[in-house]
């Protein structure tokens, strides 16, 4: 038995136990200096610390070693979905992004409006970034395009983004990009890379032809290029491989895309992290399963800005009171990958997780931090200068879930939540 | 995506960092009594020590928890294959271990000389271990040996063994051994485990027929027994997967034969640590991978002798400002596998390893104990007297790298190198 879910399947138990899974994007940090603080263990997170002390820690690896996760298999993973086997292709995650509801055989394409020159060769690769108050009656425009026997729909995303779906019998999701990646040479055309998907690369060359005269006489986007050509990948339902009932609840379109990919119930996020426990209040009587998401700490570590990143922390640890007064079972907090200020990207970094429950073994005792295992052993500045322990990737290096793969923690979390039988008599 | 080398073929990113792998051959030890410190918590390392302070620390796992590996499958894994997919065939092992440089279609056979009674029966199956002075003209003679059609190479290796290598069309690599594994019996026939093997087994069958006329008056060595026949496995390049030139530094012949599996150059390592220094500062502009082998620490493991393990380990920390002065962007200090001096002999202990490099995570500060992690954390007996960290089994069980598989290292070193692109959007 490779595959988790052949063994949650099989374990899968009923209860009325909750688990929230709260994803701090982007959490994991690295200090400015060396032997500094990360942002986490910069942050004064009371909150989190207090829940820290009755967590079971440890770091998370979202794919591998080494490897930086992108958004999609971020996520993926902590949902419990091996990132390697299910893999999202980039117009599907545009399409994701923007809340657009893809059916199993739809093809997502993500495409950029281009400037082609009077030779028809590409002058500039993103139509001069043309912003989005032209770019998107322009995308009006294309969602006129008919084909027949497939439907098509045009939407936009950004600036020069825009994302095509194509919905018909007999689509593949296998062709190849049609931008060339330099400027001086002509689009290309789509091109099948399987059987399969010659009916799609057929309407994708009877989607640009239309788009190009439709376009013709706009300037600086008078074309574009078609990219990242792909349906979305068949994955088995939250429900039906954990037997748990999942609400979403994320203020950015692309977590919500990314949790409608395992079908979990997407709800009204509001705007505010205040907004967000407000829904997680009023839905708690109706699901197993909370995935909550927090967009600003990956924002500020790409943005290289440690102490905006610092004070999204803060904020997230604010409204942890909200969260544990609804008493769940399980509480994890997380992130889908480090974002660390000081590399301005996703990095490979293992990200520091906690789980809360009644069960879980634990690093130190709420107000009596002499007892648990980890004050005994280490000295008192791990503890803070409170005694409690705080809440960050050096504490996480101690903790009794150690290293452990992002896509376990939802195995923890089941288990935790009492809702795994035991395998085997 | 099961294989590792579909991820970083996908990945690769090509840059102009440098990585070096320091590979101190069993360098994993143990303590003689309880309680007290392994082979390298003896050494006098201040060089290492000052280098794990601004390091990710880590045991490494070679196989899994409780294989012992042979020399084969610990340095596979360090070049990041699966040394479970990866199988080396021993006689495989015995032709790279005397730098013979086999082809894709080699078949390698390990040859032991034994003594025939005069009813044809193994009266000793190692020709009472004669020593290389009488082995090597017999195999002389055997290299005279021809076969239609099929390349017969016959090289001695070490008293009673030699390797025989078969070059020709059509031979596979699944024959049994010939030896019966007991005396008063005779040898076995070859015979092969398949179809594709076949003519494998009429060649060595015709081999060790000219092989019997020629050694019959010797004695004791009067005829031999094959075993371990095998092809080498098919290996993706070091280059392909990982989008690297690679240069090998290994003194011994064996290391220099598992690095070629792999495809990388070999370069003139002379017969010190010193030379392969100099090696390493001269080729310095010319790859982008160093794997230097040191095989000193695993032979006096083998011996049981502690405290030659304990100097050679220190012989090895004389070198690493060399190595430092280069300014690798990430070098990591590890072992192919532990050699406890107290075991004689090769274990499955994980392997204390280290990886410094710019962001890398780390436990403690250079000269300044007290800024890191894991100085204010831990009790300063397990940094040493000093208040520095120590390079050790004990300190890398607390390290950021937490218990790592070996076939992962390979990613954290290229990710740490800049050379890996994000994995998904």
């Amino acid at each position: 038995m490779s595959d988790i879910h052949e063994l949650t399947r099989q374990l899968q138990k009923s209860g009325t136990s909750k688990i929230v899974m709260l994803v701090a994007d982007g959490l994991g940090g690295l200090p400015l200096e060396p032997g500094g603080k990360t942002e986490l263990e910069t942050a004064k997170t009371p909150n989190l610390d207090k829940l820290a002390a009755r967590s079971s820690l440890g770091l998370s690896t979202p794919v591998l070693p080494g490897i930086t996760p992108g958004s999609g298999p971020g996520h993926l993973g902590l949902f419990g979905y091996d990132p390697l086997k299910y893999q999202i292709g980039r117009g599907v995650l545009e399409a994701l992004g923007i809340d657009f509801d893809l059916g199993p055989n739809d093809v997502a394409i993500r495409g950029n409006f281009c400037t082609l020159d009077a030779a028809g060769n590409i002058s500039d690769r993103r139509a001069g970034r043309i912003d989005s108050d032209r770019a998107a009656p322009l995308c009006e425009k294309l969602n006129a395009i008919k084909i027949p026997g497939v439907e098509v729909f045009v939407r936009h995303v950004k600036e020069y983004r825009l994302v095509i779906v194509l919905r018909g019998a007999g689509l593949g999701g296998d062709v190849e990009d049609t931008d060339p990646q330099k400027t001086g040479v002509a689009p290309l055309e789509p091109v099948a890379k399987n059987d399969a998907s010659k009916r799609t690369a057929e309407v994708a060359a009877a989607f640009l032809k239309q788009a190009r005269e439709i376009l013709k006489n706009d300037s600086p986007a008078n074309f574009l290029t078609l990219r990242g050509i792909d349906k979305k990948p068949s994955i088995p339902t939250f429900q039906e491989v954990y037997g748990t009932r999942a609400g979403a609840i994320a203020v950015y379109p692309m977590y919500r895309g990314l949790a409608r990919l395992v079908a979990m119930d997407i709800l009204d996020a509001g705007q505010t992290l205040s907004d967000q426990c407000t829904r997680l209040e009023a839905a708690w009587n109706d699901y197993d399963f909370f995935f909550m998401h927090f967009k600003y700490t990956d924002k500020c570590g790409e943005d290289g800005d440690f102490g905006k990143k610092v004070k999204m922390i803060e904020d997230l640890d604010a409204v942890i009171p909200r969260i544990t007064a609804l008493k769940p079972d399980v509480l994890i907090v997380t992130g889908d990958h480090s974002t660390p200020a000081k590399m301005q990207s996703h990095s490979w970094h293992p990200v520091p997780t906690l789980l809360a429950a009644d069960l879980a073994r634990f690093e130190s005792q709420p107000g009596d931090p002499k007892k648990g295992p980890i004050s005994t052993l280490l000295n008192a500045d791990l503890l803070g200068s409170d005694g409690a322990i705080k809440f960050g990737e050096s504490a996480c290096r101690f903790g009794t879930l150690g290293s452990i793969k992002a896509k376990y923690l939802m195995l923890l979390a089941l288990a935790h939540a009492n809702r795994l039988e035991k395998f085997g008599a």
